[in-house]
């Protein structure tokens, strides 16, 4: 069995690796590291964990922690993993990291959109971008995976196919991206509370989404050459799922049997991406608790363009789930174990 | 103090009616005419009328009508006004439509996007379409008024000054639209069940909903010249509300302050209609229950883009607020009567 | 014109507040007093009043607010009334506070139930509890009103008519009542945020809510017996209502027609209480947005009891609405001005 | 592997067994049976189940099903199941009912209540009570199990230990249960619609809710004597949940030490069951997607009663979860096989 830790366990997508590590075949989790309940036990501060794992909150021990655990999943807030993962990195710990310290390539596009130092530039190189799809494998060699972001893991798995073989124009991409609260986190701020949220929408951070680079490094990658988009996040009242609807404009005709083609090649061996035929379109609540993503492809022959609208689930496939699914092809277990099971729907 | 009447107040849009006019100081309503509800009262049918307005709901009679009532509201399904509209016409009644029967100037397009034969094309000529803030003085003029739908209602106050004043390539306009539940009507269909619909978001009708030629109608008008766009749709979980996330490439520089400067100047002495300044940006809740159309802008400089985030109340800037809006300019009344009052907010 | 000046207007009481009266044919807002704000325009702070309600948020000058007001409601946080009311008071200011503060005749019972000393007791004998359906002879002549509580509000109109006549008796009252999450006021712990409140309820604060002595005062007026409940308050995921489910035991046998007639007798003048026929029930959203709460009665033979189930709008009949019910008898308007408009419903 | 028929699979109950079976690591899914989507693959119907399930929905034939199938679940409408239960179990199946058809001792009961005549009660003597806590070892040799309704199993749960060992008075005992909207089923009525359940509540079918004499069957043999409730089924804006809220006077002091040790020990063995320490209270989500119950337990001096919250999910503990509960324990299986995850709170 795969000992497992988990640092920052206590946030919504640390609470979902306990919830997917807790069905996985081949792995246990033996520390749940969290500062901020240490001693408490985690079915106290998650009462649906009652019976079913009852273990304390520890402290963070960087010189055990190596030793205790196979590998180790770090959730912690964006730029404090500096006094964290190169200490565990360099005593051989297999590390999978879900913010952002370690998805960019170029520490000072980080620290222009993130508006901070690099905790651990000297890493970068080193660390890989865990979007499976498209990196496995360089995942598989890696000891240090940047987990993506949500938005960008339903971004990048709706467009690669058409970047990849040049259909698009790469210059018109425009990504309109909806999630559901949870995305922001176990806050406990104004603007997140309930009465704030309820029956609510908006767009926010407009042409300013952090994750905005981090989108344009890997379609960059693809199209082997420099892309830049207009990404617009929105909040939606709701807790879990994201929605990208994302449109660009035909280089050549292409009727919708040939996007689809293009889209099931490319997708053809892999086990989380499905893609719709006939022009039927994906709901976020069928990949609502599970690790999959669903696209939908639209020709629209008026303007030229393609719509395409990727659903995940931002705490599974674009959080927990995926990062599950690096911890596989990692550690060389099944890349779908622990992930197999359906989601709730309703 | 003015007669009003309503055919088909049981939808939501009309109920929405009954809610403002309640509390119009010039306007009474005098028939409730309702064929699924004959012989109920109102108040039974919508128990938030109890002890506020109980009338009795009647069966529709064309020759009656017209001596009943100064002003008709007609909330009837698509294409089924044949039978009441051109006689009421006839008989001099004054009419605000809220279907989508007279919003077109060319049958033809009607028909193509509807996929039925026009009801009564001999009316076209007359028809005004009843977005004030566009056409006030030929709705001045009216007595037949095809009051917008709600999606374009969103979207045209969005773009009418950009493209007024051809700042943007009307080729490349996307607007990417999202709707409470209620935009669906008072339905019964597992679609719109509260399981289906609750904690899920979808996409639909892209590239094919029937809002877009009236979109581009009213943007051909404006640019003069033809427009075509792509309009994408989407269904939110919460009931009332229309975001309209809109996208254009600019075709010249311009700051935030130019634009601003635009839209401020288009729109200065419109009473529903608020730009935000400095980047801000309104959600949904800002208008919930109000007449207004809140808008904010961004300059994505990164891409020579602007983005436009526009939000209405679906049922009332979208339906029956702007029906009363346009009922006031028709008969000459202060253009705010029965609109003036805050939304709810919360 | 009645000058109305408010005294912690920016929570979602405050803000009700502001709606209500922004349509209220008598009364205009001069003054609005905000902490939190202080120098800020209202629509600022709440972009729903943009256009409607501009003014600035002013600090409170106890001096100077009675010569600019003729009536000031004060929604402050419990307990920290007395350097602001008793001097208010003092000056001949007309006072509602929306605060429990100024609700009880008995300072040892408030101190017992809220933990702190009471913050002007020696107010108390002048306060009127300002339930009009039960006192409004004695509103009329007060300067300072003790708005009751939500939960309180709904559980006594939904109790009075069997309590008074002696039906049931009042040992056996059980209070089982809902509430919409707006009822905790605009929090930002992590309790109320959206994640934490969304798809989930619970009970809380069972048998040791604050509000249970606040009904208890008033059923025992009624009874003229000291009266003994049990409360349940429970969260839902809504943000507006509330629902009182209450239970009692028959003294003698009566039927659904007896009981009927008990509750129509009883507010057969009452202009915003209304009970349902033939056992239908009401749901919330009848009362969205309005003043008025809805009964509904069953018999339940089976075991002798009878089952009320009594729906308001926890912001306005439970709060805003009834404060300035208050205020139309405390100056002598119509009782229902500014209140007579048809809540939202959907 | 054990063969699993599901009849009447796509409703959400019967979607909710396909979730748990397809993690049964001693169970398939051989047969999906429903009428409605005859030849369709059940990932066409749900779509969360493309990739993981993608078998196709069958026509009902009793005469090959009991080879096919070591066990099959029956998910049908009410008093339908003459034509399907009785073949099939002469033919020698091991069926779990999840209707209300085999709950029944008594046919004139079950009659009474559901207004139609028992479809089969020749079975009712073989049958068995689903409720595994109180009918372990009955349920072990049946061959016919009624699996119980939502609100019974919350209810039945919360009450049984006080009922048991006589701590209460059995005709004080009051149950007031709320419920999300799965509970009405796969519905598209506009009573269940989106716009006319969100944002509201209410209670329905009170003193007349026909789960009323099921939990009373249960009871009355709990405490060896015949026990009436009252039982108040609400409606609340969520998907799945239910929280029941009961109500019972003591017969003697008892404190909530006491109770605590009553109910441990009543529910030390069993795994699906956990009470709350030291007056915490559960709330819904701790239970959503998992076959636990969780109980707070308060006891209100004041009044000389006990409040009991019970938590369940509706479609899992409710429904589908307890009737894979049974199947374990019908089939010899470890009892928590395939429910032993945690939920996904969240």
């Amino acid at each position: 069995m795969i000992r497992v830790g988990i640092i920052g366990a206590t946030g919504y997508a640390g609470i979902e690796l306990v919830r997917l590590l807790c069905g996985h075949p081949d792995a246990t989790i033996t520390q749940i590291i969290s500062q901020s309940f240490v001693g408490k036990k985690i079915s106290d501060v998650y009462p649906h964990l009652k019976g079913i794992l009852d273990i304390e909150c520890r402290e963070l021990n960087t010189d055990e922690l190596p030793a205790q655990c196979d590998v180790v999943f770090t959730s912690l807030p964006q730029g404090t993993s500096s006094e964290v993962i190169p200490p565990l990195y360099s005593a051989g710990c297999t590390i999978i990291d879900l913010s952002a310290d370690f998805r960019f390539h170029d520490a000072a596009v980080y620290e222009q959109w993130y508006k901070m130092p690099h905790p651990a530039p000297q890493l970068l190189p080193d660390a890989i971008y865990g979007l499976p799809e498209l990196h496995r494998t360089d995942i598989a060699k890696a000891r240090l995976v940047g987990n993506p972001g949500c938005y960008p893991t339903a971004t990048l798995l709706g467009l690669a196919p058409a970047v990849k073989v040049g259909a698009i124009d790469t210059n018109s991409i425009i990504v309109d991206a909806k999630s559901g609260v949870s995305g922001a986190g176990r806050a406990s701020s104004l603007e997140y509370s309930f009465c704030e949220c309820d029956e609510d929408m908006k767009a926010y951070k407009v042409a300013q989404h952090r994750h905005t680079p981090e989108i344009e490094q890997e379609l960059s990658i693809l199209a082997q050459n420099d892309v830049v988009i207009s990404f617009t996040p929105h909040l939606i009242p709701m807790k879990r799922g994201i929605l990208a609807t994302i449109y660009a404009t035909l280089k050549n005709d292409l009727s919708l049997e040939g996007l689809l083609n293009i889209y099931g090649n490319f997708y053809k061996d892999e086990p989380f991406v499905h893609i719709y035929e006939n022009g039927t379109l994906p709901s976020t609540k069928a990949v609502a608790g599970s690790n999959h993503c669903h696209i939908g492809l639209t020709v629209d022959q008026r303007t030229h363009r393609i719509i395409i609208t990727s659903a995940i689930d931002n705490l599974v496939k674009g959080a927990a789930g995926q990062a599950v699914q690096n911890m596989n092809i990692m550690l060389n277990l099944s890349e779908t174990a622990g992930l197999a099971l359906p989601g709730y729907y309703i």
